[in-house]
């Protein structure tokens, strides 16, 4: 079985097509610019890349030519669009309706674009990228939908509740969702696996550090809290994000600078974290490679992004009455030892001790690095949210 | 030594006479309606109260009035005016310049007025106490000021930096600057007192909780982070404050409602927390009550209360990398055995077990109520904001 994964943003459309025999990822790829020009980039598992300049009016000739170069010329990797048996779509919010993965009928295309004031930069391109879907692979093909908040909707009414007037979670449903769902749940599902541990009573924290960041309070295999928010921007302090802040810093800034909501919005999400603390990237390796050389405001954002961190997962632990284990995932998380090291210093209190060597060499494989008599174990666990899409989509499909 | 502390609202005037010699409190009481009516309420330490209606068109008034009752009539305690030593006057925010109590001169009241944008509804009115004290009791009179924020200005940038642009802390002063200080300082002397450790080494988390809350992890008896920020509207859900939310919140709500920074300034500030939450009262005892008699959203904001409050230990212990002691003060910190043992609950990993009929008689006094084997102590240490303001002053007149 065949299965085409989509990440659909407003003007782009990433593409996975995975054989679910051995999970093998046959071609992937990337057009971008639709809507205001068109480019399509593509690469084959067997190392063919083809880079082409297209017109992509809308999502739906973004599908056709997504088609055409799995059908057809030097990326082709399968005789007819018929061998897709499934297409699973990466959906951000799915509100509290959707609590796991669904097949996707035009009530569920309805209810996403109905989700659009909880994810205005992502629910409406990715219902638009359902509909052309069914334009161009036909109704007939099983369409899967895969939230990132699913995951989390375990989270109790303590940990999903804000301190603000409950009519705004009856009248907007204004609450924490938290997001990521899907790499926090393959990574869960890692854990599980390699430690061979059982999920009852199992405290688990998952920190999925990268561009966006977020950490999961995993109990039981179920998410009991996290650190994202109604929007992607709570938690701590990321590449352009500033996480969680004063609330009252908004209103200062906004009352200050004259700023309307949308703009507050704005700055907050796209102009704060590393970026705005440093004043000179968002970038994590930019940024270490500054504060070697000195810049002191890029040390403070390496700094404050260690110590938040290090807050949440101490208040996750205290949350579940205890840790087992610490999960590493994402850009950085995979790939930054340094910071790795740094999160996990000082959290003997915990039970947590790591080796440092074991830490060096664990980047990018599924890797322990905490010791052998550590109470706590370290891991890193590489994400990896298209195969679980896919294996949604595999699933909902064989019923 | 006789110290008189004030403690100055918009429209009120707290006061406590305090004999240095045993530290006695010889009469208290507040002023209250002034510039719009005026009451003055005072008891003496023999237990004689005065009730008297009466005219306070300024807070010039109101202290001609505290002078007349402290020396004349029923409530009488000293024979002259000239037997008050000094005046303490509690002051919100003392910005980053003030980092210890401080002798009052009139840069030091012009500097309090200057950062009243950073506590507009207390720096004002408590700069104008001053001079109108100063009217009152002559410029000979030493006077002090004890800064709710001191105590917190040992806190490294990596805690009180937040992700927004590094800009508004160098155009506005924007930081976490922690609140309670005085209180925090006072529990945190208590505890060394009573428990004779060294500071050096140490590590306590001070819960302050009534009917505005905040915690603070010091670390060598210094302040290493606190959950107040910029104001005392961050950290954990409150009587009618929200505590941290996801600052998109703020943002989305502000859209939808409509509603300027301020109006939201207000709804997070006065209609938030425990009553937003149940819709019924801010009142932890009531809440109780609410939630006794099946008041859902009532056991919603007392369950929110002490898990967020159990995150914000588990996330301190981080910060310090380990705990030696907790210590519970404030209106709720003080007497509410039950929520002290529900925070305290399944939090073993930390290596704190409490004894919980030793937590039922440790309201309201310097009490510990872990077991005796337990590796962090349990504490109550009821606070006294008083007798810290008028020791801080003692010490800066006597030199």
């Amino acid at each position: 079985m065949k299965i085409l994964v989509i990440n659909a943003g407003s003007s782009s459309l990433k593409y996975q097509l995975i054989d679910m025999e051995g999970e093998k990822v046959l071609a992937k790829g990337n057009c971008e610019r639709i809507g205001i020009g068109g480019h399509i980039g593509h690469k084959t598992s067997a190392g063919v890349s083809v880079e082409k300049d297209m017109d992509f009016p809308s999502h739906k000739e973004a599908f056709l030519a997504v088609v055409d170069v799995l059908t057809t010329g030097e990326g082709k990797v399968i005789d007819d669009v018929k061998e897709i048996s499934a297409v699973g779509h990466r959906v951000l919010h799915g509100s509290e309706k959707y609590k796991t993965s669904t097949r996707i009928t035009d009530e569920v295309i309805d209810d996403i674009m109905a989700f659009r004031e909880l994810g205005p930069l992502h629910n409406p391109p990715q219902a638009i990228a359902m509909r052309a879907c069914q334009d161009v692979f036909g109704k007939e093909t099983p369409m899967v939908a895969v939230f990132d908040t699913s995951f989390h909707q375990t989270m109790p009414p303590k940990a999903y509740m804000f301190g603000v007037p409950y009519e705004y979670y009856e009248k907007y449903s204004i609450r924490r969702y938290g997001f990521h769902g899907t790499s926090h749940r393959y990574v869960t599902g890692e854990y599980f696996k390699v430690t061979g541990r059982e999920k009852e009573g199992s405290r688990l924290i998952v920190c999925h550090l990268g561009n966006g960041s977020s950490i999961t309070a995993v109990k039981d295999g179920k998410v009991m809290d996290t650190s994202m928010g109604l929007t992607p921007l709570d938690g701590f302090i990321m590449g352009t994000r500033c996480g969680g802040i004063d609330p009252s810093v908004v209103t200062y800034i906004a009352n200050k600078e004259h700023l309307t909501p949308d703009q507050m919005s704005d700055l907050m999400n796209k102009k704060s974290g590393f970026l705005g603390i440093s004043g000179v990237t968002s970038d994590c390796r930019d940024l270490h490679k500054a504060a070697q050389e000195g810049n002191e405001r890029a040390q403070l954002a390496l700094d404050m992004f260690v110590y938040q961190i290090k807050k949440f997962i101490g208040g996750y632990a205290a949350a579940m009455g205890g840790v087992d284990a610490i999960a590493f995932t994402g850009g950085i998380g995979e790939n930054d030892d340094i910071l790795r090291e740094r999160i996990c210093t000082g959290m003997e209190y915990l039970g947590l001790e790591i080796c440092k060597e074991r830490n060096k060499e664990a980047s990018r494989h599924d890797a322990k690095f905490s010791t052998d008599s550590s109470k706590v174990e370290a891991w890193v666990l590489p994400t990896n949210e298209e195969i679980m899409i896919a294996r949604d989509t595999k699933e909902l499909v064989e019923g």
